[in-house]
Formats: structure tokens, sequence, C-alpha cells
């Protein structure tokens, strides 16, 4: 398939929306992004990579960290996860309060807020001070890149003014589903979420996702094939908040967003896909990103329907 | 692929747990359902079908019917089924009020009760007093095989004591989302719910989402290829209520499952599934069924993700 | 006290505002109220009345009903009460199914909608097609006005498009707690909603509130001193929808609004007082109605506080 | 009226009965309290005074707290109220999250959690690091007793456990409804529930509310009359969380209860009451203390309605 053909013809569609939509404002080094900034990463499973727009440019990975958080989860506690986290789509923003005091301190799926809290209070009870350094490593590993780094400007600035995160943390806590302080588990996730990265590397980084958990071009076995299907089948569902419907029906794969304005996506067998653009819809998922990727959808063919 | 000894081994694995979980019980004809009963049928793109159990025994389709209806509405209104019904899991319940009230009378998806109340609404109001023949007549098109029936004895049931359909459509009715007569709409809905089916006539009839929409044994085009892939889409985020998620996780393919034990399933481009088990677990899908198809996905290796 | 320079007071100060708020239009014959009509109505215990505006002119007095039903219930019912219908402030619309989903269908007090409904079912199993003249009897005996009747334009109305009623009483009915066809219950409900009335009957009819349950003009015994008190109490704390405590705060006494833009409140050991005034704040409560109750008991020093 | 044999005629009712309910046990100095406890005080606005059981023994008043703090706050910010804390009966338990999400950080009312420690906030905002002895104080002054004291040790399990209260803060400064870092307020709202006092000192400190706002026996003006009728009025409609209406309905008294088991209640122009008993109903208010006070209006036939 002509792929470069096709990543014009998306940014040639995309350019006159470039704008529309709102860059997060909760912490300043969100606000400041660039709305008409626009970058999307194709990695092939057979080593070719292709790329449009600002591939090199870094963005804080937000949301998306939850996959790789989650992916280390899978493997160090399976069993365990049971009880602690289930794998429904919530059908609520992805920072509700709600059903989480109506399901008594049990978050619906790791992809949403508290989820993903429960997750890095896991990976801190199990790595203690260095769950941080863990994380990084596993993403360091997965993307076959160890120049990456966490953003501390964007860490603090998360970890002082994320009030919503501690009303989730403290409110779990009163349900005993959080082990460590509250702060100790913060600082694992605020971290996680400020794990810098261009779309080069992130879909680098999700390549073994499309295949089967192996990643295929160093031969590192970085997920089991079982743990693969879960990880995608889980972004199918629950990718996108409450969104996730709508990403499926008009986009049909896959895929992770995070309100710094990047998507992953996964092609099964073929290849993973990361695009960025950090004006969100209302539902905080990027605008043009998920645009993009209905576009590629819809031009490529690829679906896993 | 060896199917015929994929499907022993399900027999064999299913049998000890043949009476755990509950048989509908809220109308008489369903309630008096054996929970013993089983049965699994594959019906593969290339005219080849499997069958194991009781692929002849005839059940209520039930909550089926709503893809069948949905398909019907993808075809004759795309467009108008915007701000009508949306296409998000609900995380709620299949009958929950709650969240209809909250939004307004908009439902989440047409896979839950309010969401095909409004698709049947939308049937008669374009079909008269003819729209259960229409939905009738393209599940037999569907299936290629005319003998299919309703049973009216399952219709009255439902009819005279579904009460929480007829608060449903009220509500909706309030918000100005029924344009019919409540008593005309549930009409319509409560006898495409009362289409009597097997798993062999089940597994026919959704051959064509196997396929792109196309029917390959026929040649019959069923519904287009962006449809089937919504379709399908739509199964794998809420075919099975909230526990939806669950099913993608474990099962990882699309299906839709029915009050009355029957589930379908789809693996794209291969083939169609259907099972009949009629105890359910407390989500209101077949447990049994669901574990089937748990474990064909598992011995196969197949999947969408 | 110089009633008369109060209710001057009261109409000079309302004046001003009369147009603000919004006449209720879900049905015809209520939106043709003209939102000017300004009535209100002062019956003391030793007989004396005083009337300001158009306190002869009748109206509907819909949710005022619900506290005449609610008497007879007492009286005749009090034990089976429990567990059909409690006694505590909902915090929600009048009207809302979202809470009545959650708590299976028994509504939170009798003063709102789905409590009512109840409350009609439990009068209907007992007076069978004659529970509409019983409760129009026990009102005009409460009254001493044998003239008072029923609208039946009103009631037709909303038997034929009070969906959301239908919707309330269609779920309690599947959860057990209509005991009578829905379309019976509701004909009892409407048919105690749609009694006309004008101020001077209102305050008439329920100085027997003020006065420990008898009629101190007839000396008739209408309820007793306990159940009195009950109804009282309710009417502070469920009076007025989710706008109960604001009610309770500025105005101090119990009290009970219906959509037709009338008010009853009650000054124990002293009087009992109707308002008319049709046009309606956003909780469905007369704007200037209650308004005139506030200035009357900041003029009046009446308060049960 | 005979008060003294009334206090033993309902000693000798409730003495079966002590030993029902359960003590609160999320942190340790409350769940040692002895179940057997009772105590009861009656001070009447003529300075005599009637005491049963244990009324030397001091407890922790817990949310009985909140009518001192909303007192203040009336007197302070009045005006500035508006916006922040709302005067609805909440249909909710005292710390439940979802109405408070749903409703954007605004709190029902100043008597449940949420709504207290908006409250604490403003007092904080106004007096700073010295707010929590600008509460006791005015606890002292009302209960012209100077040798009370707060409970430290209380305070720190409350400071260092209290998880829900903490996500409840958070949230509400996610909304921007908290000023002050959430520790420093929360720190004045801990300390405000800590107080400890004996049912004496607590029907001494609330005779002002059954006497428009004065202490009758120093002539001290603790709160206007306005805003007396006030407080009367939020803690017969908001008193008693998600049980304040079959209070209203079976004591008819406005009152306030703690989890540490006390009870206040007010006799307008005739006494204030206070009783104590650990082990609580599920609302989380006394059982005993509430069945005293059930007992008390029916036997002194004392009743607002």
């Amino acid at each position: 398939m002509d792929y470069p053909s096709i990543l014009e013809r998306i940014q040639s569609d995309i350019t006159p929306l470039l704008g529309q939509g709102k860059v997060a404002t909760y912490i300043p080094a969100l606000a400041s992004a660039d709305p008409h900034d626009f970058a999307m990463s194709l990695q092939l499973v057979n080593g070719e990579s292709y790329h449009i727009g600002l591939s090199d440019k870094t963005f804080s990975i937000q949301s998306i960290s939850k996959v790789f958080m989650y992916e280390m989860a899978l493997s160090l506690f399976e069993e365990s996860l049971v009880g602690r986290v289930n794998v429904e789509p919530s059908g609520n923003p992805f920072n509700s309060l709600v059903q989480l005091e109506y399901e008594k301190g049990i978050p619906r799926n790791p992809f949403i807020n508290p989820g993903a809290i429960v997750v890095a209070d896991m990976l801190t009870s199990y790595y203690g001070a260095s769950a941080e350094d863990s994380i990084l490593h596993f993403f360091k590993n997965a993307c076959n890149d160890f120049s990456i780094t966490i953003n501390k400007e964007i860490f603090h600035s998360e970890y002082t003014s994320g009030y919503r995160n501690y009303a989730l943390a403290n409110l779990m806590k009163s349900f005993g589903n959080i082990h460590n302080e509250v702060e100790m588990t913060l600082d694992t996730y605020f971290n996680a979420c400020s794990i810098s990265a261009n779309t080069t590397q992130l879909a680098r980084s999700t390549l073994h996702l499309a295949c089967q958990g192996l990643d295929p071009i160093t031969s590192n076995r970085i997920l089991t094939f079982e743990h693969t299907k879960r990880i995608n089948a889980l972004m199918l569902t629950c990718g996108h908040y409450d969104a996730s419907g709508e990403f499926a029906y008009h986009v049909g794969l896959p895929g992770k967003s995070g309100v710094g304005g990047g998507i992953i996506a996964i092609v099964p067998n073929t290849m993973s896909i990361a695009v960025y653009s950090p004006a969100l819809n209302h539902h905080g998922n990027s605008l043009i990103g998920t645009k993009a990727l209905e576009l590629f959808s819809h031009y490529s063919g690829h679906t896993i329907f």
C-alpha cells in the first residue's frame, strides 16, 4: 500500500481543521502547546516507517502511559488485578467519581484515571521508590530508545494542582483500594503521565502490540500473546473514555489517547500508529488526531472488523 | 483447522457447568427453558458448517434481534440516526432508566433496550403496521430460510407484562424521542424480540457480518461494507450490556447476546457463530454460552486483536 | 395582628414582579393561565378570613392533592404504608426516575409524583372505581363546600399526554409496587390532580392542619392529632420538591405547592394560607406565590422555628 | 410539665434497647465508646435543667459542630454564602461525592460533610491559623463554660485517616470551591469535630436557638432572630443526613446529630435538649438517641407542627 500518499492525503484533509478544539489548560505546561501542531507516524512490523508533520516534536504522553503501566501490571500481577480494577467501559468521563463511589472504590478499567492510579499503586508497592524509573525503563525498552525522559516541569504542575486525582485516590483509599500513601502513589502516576515522546517514538514503542507482544525488529518479547490480545481489547472498548464507542465505530482500531494530544492505534499484524495534535474535543481526546485516524482507516481500509 | 474436535472439546469442558446460572423468569415462556440445553453452530464463509448439541432446537432470539433492526436502520436512515441513538457503551444494565434520564431520552446505543426501542420506533414510522413483517423478512432473507416465525405466545407475554420497557418508552416519549404511540412502537419491538430460531439459523443469518455485508453463499448483498464494520464495532463495544468489556477481554470477538440464551459472534472473513444455553449470568448473558465462546477463542486462536 | 394591611403590603411588593417565571406548558389547559393573576387567602382558626386578589378564581390544584390523598392513606392504611412509600426529602426533581430505580421502585416520599402515584394505587385498591369520588369527597368535606368539581378537560390532557407519569408508574409496577393496572391507578391520580379550587377554598380545606386535625368551624375531625403532625412535618421537609429546604429556610412554614400555581401553608394553631400565581420558578413552584409567603412570614413574624 | 418523670420513663423505655446499633469504628478513639452509655439533658429557657444518665461524660461532638460553624458563617458572611453552599436536603449519605460532582462542587447544605468543609474553609480564610480557636471560643461562649477543650487524639486520628474527607475537599478544590490549602481547611474542620462536651454542656450551648438567638440566662446575644430561624429550619430539613425526613416525621423538632453519638434538639421558646448514646443506626445517627427524642416528643407533646 502507498502509505506516503495516504499520509499526504490525510495532512491535506486535516489542514483546514487545524485550530478547532481546545488545548488542555489545567496545567500551564500543557496550555502552551500550539493547536496547529500535527504529526503522524506509521511503524510497520516489517521495520519500515512513514512520517508526516512534526514527528520529532516531543509532547507529554499523559494517559497513553496507562497502556504501558497496565502491560507491566498484567505481567507482574495478573491474578491479583481481579477485585482491584475491572475491564469494563465506564460510560463516564475519565475522572468521574460518581461511578467509583457507587462501585465501592473499584475502578471500571485501567484506562480511566482511577484505574490507572490503582495500577500505579500496585507498581509502587512492588518497586517502591523506583517505580517511576521502572515504568520509564519499560517504555524505553519497548521503544528501543534509551534517550526518553520524564518532563519534570509537567510532573510538578500535576503533582501540585491535580486536585481531582487526589480526590480519586483518597476516595479509593477510603475503600481500602490504595495501599500506599496517596502522595507516593500519585508521585508514580504523575511521573508516568509526564513521559515525553514524539510520534516516531510512540509508534515504535507500541509496535509489539501489533505483533503478539514481540518486538519484530529486536525480537525482544515485551508481552505474552495472551496479554497482548487483552491490551488491544481494552484499548478498543475503553481507550477513549466516554468516546470509546465512537472511536470503534468510526475508526475500528484499538487505540489510546492522552490529553497531551497524542493517540496511538494498532493494526494487528501490520503496524502501530501514533498521531499528535494538542487541541482536544469535549471528551478530552485529540480532535484532529481522531479525525486523522478515521481518515487513515478509510483510505487504507485497515480495520479489525 | 479441525473445528469438529474443537466443538467436542468445548462440549466436554462445559458439560460439568450445565445448571449454573439462572433462566430468565420474567415471562413464563422463557422460564420453562431447560437450563441443561446447549447448542453451538459454526457457519464458515466457504459454506461449510459445524454443529454440536441441540442445534435444531428453536428459542427466542430476544436482543439478538437488535442487531438486525439496527442493520435495517443503518441502511434506511443513516444520517437521521444521529441525535436519536448514540453508539457508546452504556456502562449500565440493559434496561436502566438512570442514564436515559440524565441524557434527555437519547439512548447510549442501539443494543440496549431503549436504543432498540427507538430503532423500532423509526422502523414503525417507515413501515407502519407491516414493520414486524419487514423485520422478520430481513431476518429470513439474511438466513436464506423462509420458514422462520415469530412466537406469538412470547410476544403476548412481553406485550402485557414488559412494564420496564413501557417505562423506557414513555420516558423517551416525554423527551420527544418516540414518534409513534408507545403501544405501536412496542408492538414492533416485542415482535422482533419474539422471533424463534435455532443456532444453525442464527449462525447462517449473521454470516454476512463475517463477509463485508455480502452473503457468500447466495451472493446477496445484505449490508454495505462500511455498515458491516459499524455493526461489528458496536457488537464489540456494546453487545453484552455492562459485560461488553469482559467479553472483548476474554473472547475478543464481536458478539451479541439475548436473554433467551442465545449469543452470536463473528470472526471477520472466517465465520459466524451461534451458541445457545438458556441459563444466564447476572448481567443477563448466557453463562455457558459466554464460556463456550471464550473456549472457542482460546482453542482456535481466532480473535480480532 | 392587622392581616388586611399585611396582605396589601404583600400585594404591593409582588406587583412589580408579576410576569416573572413561566406558566406550566405541558398541557394546554395549564398553558393558557394568565401569569399576572394573583390571589392570597388567610383562614384563621377563629373563623375569620382575609383575602386579596383573585380569591374566587378557580385553578387546578395539581400536586396539592397529594396532601389530601396522603391524609386519606394515613387514616386508612397507616402500617401498610411502610415499605411502599418513604418519608424522606428526595433531593431530586418531582418526576425523576433516577432515585426510583436505585431504590427499587420505593418512592422517597408521598409528595413527589411517584409517591403520590403509589398512594393513588392504594386508594384505588381500596375504593375501586369510586376512588376519584372518594378523594373529591374528602376534599369537599375538609373544605365544607360541596360545590367543588374536577376539571375533566385537564384530566383528559394529563391522561393522554402524561408520558413521564406513565414511565414512573410502569417502572414501579416492574418492581411490584403498583398493584392495579397502570391506567386505573393513573386515572385516580390524574383525577385528583385535576380538582379545581380557588384560594378561599384551598385555605378553608386545610384549616384542620392548623388545628390538630379538627375543623374548628364545623368541629368535624378530619385527621388525628398524630397524623396532622406528620402531614405538617412532611410538608416542611418535602412540600416543594428540590426547593423544600429553601422554603423552610426562607418561609419557615409547612407548605405544599402545585404546578397549577397554587401553594398552601400552615401556621400551626393560628391559620391556614393559600396563594395563587401561575408562573413557576425552575423547581416547578409558583414564583410569586413563594415570594408572597416569604413576605408574609417576614411581616407577620409567623414561623414554626 | 413533670420533666423528671418523663426522663425516667424514657430511660426505662430505652434500657432494653441498649446494645442495638453500632459504635462508629472509623477511628480508634470513637470505636472504644461503650454502646451501653446513655445521657439526656433538658435545658429550659427559664434556667431550669433536668438530666438523666451520664450527663457529665464528655464525648466528641463531631457533626454537631457543623451547627456552630454555620452560625458563625451566617453572622460573618451571610451574602457570600450564596453560591458556595446551598440549603437543600441532599437525599444522600453525609459523605457522598456523587451529588457533589453532579452539582459542580457546590454542597447541598452546611450540615453534610462537604458543606461544613466549605464553611470551615471560609472561617479559615477569615481567621487564619486561629480559626479552630475562634470556633472553640464561640462554642464556649454559647455554653457559658470556658473549660471545654478539643480532644487532640481524635483530631489526630481524623487528620491522618479521614480519606473520604480529603476526597471531598480535593474534589471541591478542583471546582474552585476551596480557597485554602486542603490540609489547612481540613485542620480547621477536624478540630471543630473533635470538640469534647457532655450533654449538660451541649444542651446549654444550644439554648439560644430556643430563644431567638439570645442566651436567656446571660442575656448575651449569640445570633440574630432571623439567623436563628434559619439554623432551626436547616436542622429540621438537613440535620440527620438522609434520615432527616424520618426525624421530622417521628420527632417533629429541629435537631442535629453527630457520629460521636450525640444529638441536639430544640423546642422553640421552651428548651434545648441533648442526648448521648454512641451506637449508631445505618444512617450514622445515634439509634437510642433518636428513639429517646421520639419518646420525649410523644410524652411531652412538644412539637413544632
